[in-house]
């Protein structure tokens, strides 16, 4: 059970120093300019053909020798004869020999076919496009280390290129490595991790303009490793080894690299990311051990892969841009590292706000759900609720200023308002965060979010959110907005097999319960029926143990870690298990009457009030929808 | 000769009518998820499977049962036995059935190979990835008409999808018409006009994520153009007709869109992009009819089949980036139309600096270009000088910012500076104006430029330059860098025709001259040799005929059109005229301390001092490096 010590190098320094030590020698390759999109120019490119590359004509009209047209005036018309003294000509015609100068259809007078009467001299050059006007034979036309776009292929080949030299892509091996991986399926047998960081860094790898190859999985053997890495070597520019997410695998990594090449860092300070391995191989060649998590792996790839290959191609890394963002919560961080925060940002009252994801390097979700990265240096011990700092955008400025904040009670029903709200205007979205509702409606007062789903239950007048709107919003203008009213029971396993039908039945020491957080409204629930039965926390084994929401929760039961716990119907559906139902609730959408008055807010009611997103929410069973849209409370 | 009256549609107005005349209802298909990386969503896309789907160790240990813990104290050590008590378990292996939680291997003593010894307690679900900790089956993954991107694809597979439904492509065919095109060639006869836009327009149709259909080029000739529209519409979702640039091609357009469908509007108020026709087929299908020459083209795919294409796929219309800039130059522009001006944008001194280039709408080139755009609103009348002005960005703003603004006199060494650079740091870069010696100085002073090429004759000292830095950059802190000598001397046709030696020759009436402009250093040059030959302008026919360029210069000379101009042996070597020298000038770089001593500046001068470069310029003939690089004069 021995463990190597990982190094714990700066990341900015492991960039430095590894990214240097590598001075690529591109091969170049000719394409078709045709085929040139997205390629980088090895070579300057110089025109071999003038545009126009003759005399042409810029106006509709008649060509002359402007010397011949002097004595024209308006005491004393001109007339000229057809193919004599003129020639017809078009926008875009040559200038016939022998003539130089244009003059506009609008000031010849008709005088029969083949004669005009002008009453106003020509002047030489005069709506004539020159030779070379656009393009000069000889002028550069790209720059080398140029990355091609469409309007660059059509000055080539106005240039007369029809071929030219481009940096061949960098290619990149990718060697995932794990015992436990198998290829993309939906049979898993337990312990089996499906392969998608191959997919994801091969994706990775042609947007930064490289190839990617493959090389297949391949198991924890030391010497099955070492023969991949050194084919991989052979055929690819850069190698990336991924680790399994399973121990001492990095470990691996680290051994193949030293036999074949060097090491030059093990392990940086950053919080994920920490077990990276930067080596080369014997032909100089670098290769890179990405840790097997998904988000420390994603991180690494853009850390130390994008620059790689953007250095290979000659290219400078692109940056992305950054803006300043009102955090939404308090964020902790230790000393000694770098943290990587995702977050999900919105615009809120003019100001920007994000709200950080869950930090586990695991979840996935949390790159598809992030807009945002933070970046907490290494000293740091992090920042306060409301505290403003810098982020990076994952995502253009404009669509995050379209973002909906959702934080609050979640619904599965807001992922299909999501959905509905993308086909009526597919600018908008929803970002939403789980926090549950009282958390929710704080926030609202705060300006951290735009709307927080509610489904809070007054023990004393039985009646649901409008009286905690109105204790703890009371400054604000706001509107409460029925999304659904939804059944809430006992989530248990198929059949029921402890036979629970009432809240007396978790009594038996025999049952496992699962709970929602403190201030989530299920949790308010299950407080309320606890206390109508005259119960006790103490009562309940496994009151402690929370989770955060009704899928996962769900998910724990299934999972048989758990017996029973309180929530919606459609989580115990997708999941397979039994709902026994023990009341129907409320749920609410609380927001400003600023948002529900602007763009965003009548466009999430559009979608509220839709036939389409009711019936999707009553299909899924445990919903009513008979006041959907409906504003239950406004102040 | 009779001409349509177009429209005067201003844009916005055409925008909005025309696109949300269409509805598209687009194809589905099914696409496998490693295959789908920027494909749009069809529909909401739901976990088939969690991840984990089985309770895994977070941490290389040992997974016990909390339960049989709690008598462990560091005063009453626990010894546990091994396939008994518990099991060894590394991160990411599934826990055995019957435990719940594991202990850190960092907290054992291992006592035999089969016995461990504890001191504290587990705690139950501690260092477990619980079923679904980042994917739980049933979630929704993404929403629909959402673009897939690699971390997508991940989390996808992760979620157990193999396949996912997508939006078709949208099919766009793309028929370029005119009797004048021909494929792309160097091989042109006058008359012939290369047919580049139909790959700019196929690129851009790619880029929007669509499918081009590429027609083949349409002779101008009403029956066959109405053939391939009808053909077009069958096979294409949106069809573009890209008429050539010769008169009235527009109006064949247009009548073929009236004689098998619609025209919706005809003629919109910009400048360039007028002749824009939109319409749509009898099937419902829009048709586009795009301008021929090439900035009008590339504006109105812009304008158009952009946002139809992104309608289509149900995603938003990416904005460009806006920044505020400051105009280096006046811009007039006539009421009643909105203008268009492409701009190249650098940073000076902490502020965005914009110069407009030429604004002809054939002019390839300014696309190639420009880093920005100015929209001049249909009722402005242009800006002054200096004034603050909003622009679209087309290149990101790291890009913007390192860029090197050269204004001043242009040297074809200049461009070979820049490709020099890039070999350097790619990610800088050269962006030339050239508005002569005179004027780059000036800038230099306003703060308009970085550099500015210069090559002024001091009548009096027959010095070079630095008298008039002196004179007009008496407050600035600047440096001068020689960046070459040049040859200055006449250029002719080959064979020397018209037998031209000296300047006495010029006076010849036969002789046609080609001058550069006003405070160009070669003017200034001319002007001199003048004065000393003690001749007059009013000698010189042609000297009131201005050329902004040596090349173009060439260009003119070699079209025949003159028979003699000043300018520098390169130039007329690319166009294979012959040269007489004259003199040898010196061509230097002025620039502010402050740019000099800059990260920019200072690369800048590494590229300049390199072999490479010095090798690049003399290989050109007519250059001399013998002080390239070398501090001429500094304040």
């Amino acid at each position: 059970m021995g463990k190597i010590q990982l190094e714990n190098t700066p990341l900015h320094i492991a960039q430095e120093k590894f990214i240097s030590l590598f001075n690529f020698e591109p091969r170049v390759e000719m394409v078709r300019v045709t085929e040139s999109l997205g390629r980088v120019t090895a070579e300057p490119i110089f025109a071999k053909i003038s545009m126009p590359n003759f005399h042409a004509s810029a106006m509709d009209g008649i060509a002359v020798k402007a010397e011949n047209t002097y004595s024209a005036h308006e005491t004393t018309p001109l007339r000229l004869k057809l193919h004599q003294d003129y020639e017809v000509v078009d926008t875009g015609d040559p200038i016939p020999e022998g003539f130089d100068s244009v003059i506009m259809v609008e000031y010849l007078r008709q005088i029969d076919e083949e004669t005009v009467e002008i009453t106003e001299p020509a002047v030489p050059w005069k709506h004539i496009r020159q030779i070379g006007e656009d393009i000069v034979a000889g002028e550069m036309l790209l720059p080398n280390n140029h990355k091609i776009r469409p309007v660059d292929q059509g000055a080539l080949l106005a240039g007369g290129i029809i071929e030219i030299p481009v940096i061949a892509k960098p290619k990149v091996a990718i060697i995932p490595t794990g015992t436990e991986l198998v290829k993309p399926t939906t049979n898993l047998k337990p312990g089996d991790i499906i392969e998608f960081n191959g997919t994801v860094f091969s994706s990775y790898v042609q947007e930064w303009g490289g190839e990617p190859i493959y090389k297949g999985i391949i198991k924890d053997d030391f010497n099955l490793i070492k023969q991949a890495v050194e084919e991989a070597l052979e055929e690819a520019d850069i190698v990336i080894m991924n680790a399994g997410s399973s121990k001492g695998r990095e470990d691996f990594t680290s051994a193949v690299i030293k036999a074949i090449g060097k090491v030059h860092f093990h392990g940086l300070a950053t919080r994920p990311g920490k077990p990276v391995v930067l080596g080369e191989g014997a032909n100089g060649k670098p290769i890179v051990g990405i840790p097997g998590y998904p988000v420390s792996a994603y991180l690494a790839m853009d850390w130390f892969i994008k620059p790689l290959m953007h250095n290979f191609q000659g290219l400078a890394t692109p940056k992305r841009n950054k803006i300043k963002v009102k955090l939404a919560k308090k964020i902790v961080s230790k000393k000694g590292a770098e943290d990587f925060i995702r977050v999900t940002i919105g615009k809120i009252k003019e100001q920007y706000i994000a709200n950080p994801l869950t930090r586990s390097a695991g979840v996935t979700m949390t790159m598809v759900k992030a807009n945002g990265l933070l970046r907490i240096p290494i000293q740091s011990q992090g920042y306060e609720q409301g505290e403003e700092v810098e982020v990076e955008l994952y995502r253009p400025i404009d669509e995050v200023e379209k973002m909906i904040l959702f934080a609050g009670s979640h619904d599965l029903t807001i992922d299909l308002l999501n959905s509905v709200l993308k086909r009526i205007e597919s600018s908008f979205g929803i970002k939403s965060s789980n926090i549950g509702s009282l958390a929710g409606i704080l926030a609202i007062g705060k300006g951290e979010n735009h709307v927080a789903g509610i489904n809070l239950l007054d023990e004393k007048t039985g009646e649901y959110n409008i009286s905690f709107v109105k204790q703890h919003l009371r400054d604000e203008s706001i509107v409460l907005i029925n999304l659904a009213y939804r059944q809430q029971g006992w989530i248990v396993q198929k059949g029921n097999p402890k036979n629970i039908k009432t809240i007396e039945d978790l009594k038996n020491t025999d049952i496992r319960y699962i709970n929602r957080q403190f201030g989530a409204g299920t949790r308010v629930l299950f407080d309320y029926l606890l206390k109508r039965a005259n119960m006790l926390p103490d009562d309940i084994y496994g009151y402690e143990r929370e989770d955060y929401s009704h899928l996962s929760l769900a998910a724990a039961i299934k999972g048989e870690s758990a017996d029973v716990g309180l929530g919606i119907l459609s989580a115990a559906q997708v999941m397979g298990l039994e709902f026994i139902p023990v009341v129907e609730e409320r749920f609410d959408l609380v927001m400003t009457k600023q948002f529900y008055e602007s763009d965003a807010g009548q466009t999430l009611l559009k979608a509220i009030n839709s036939k389409d997103f009711k019936s999707q929410v009553e299909a899924m069973g445990g919903y009513s929808c008979r006041d959907t849209g409906k504003i239950m409370f406004q102040n």
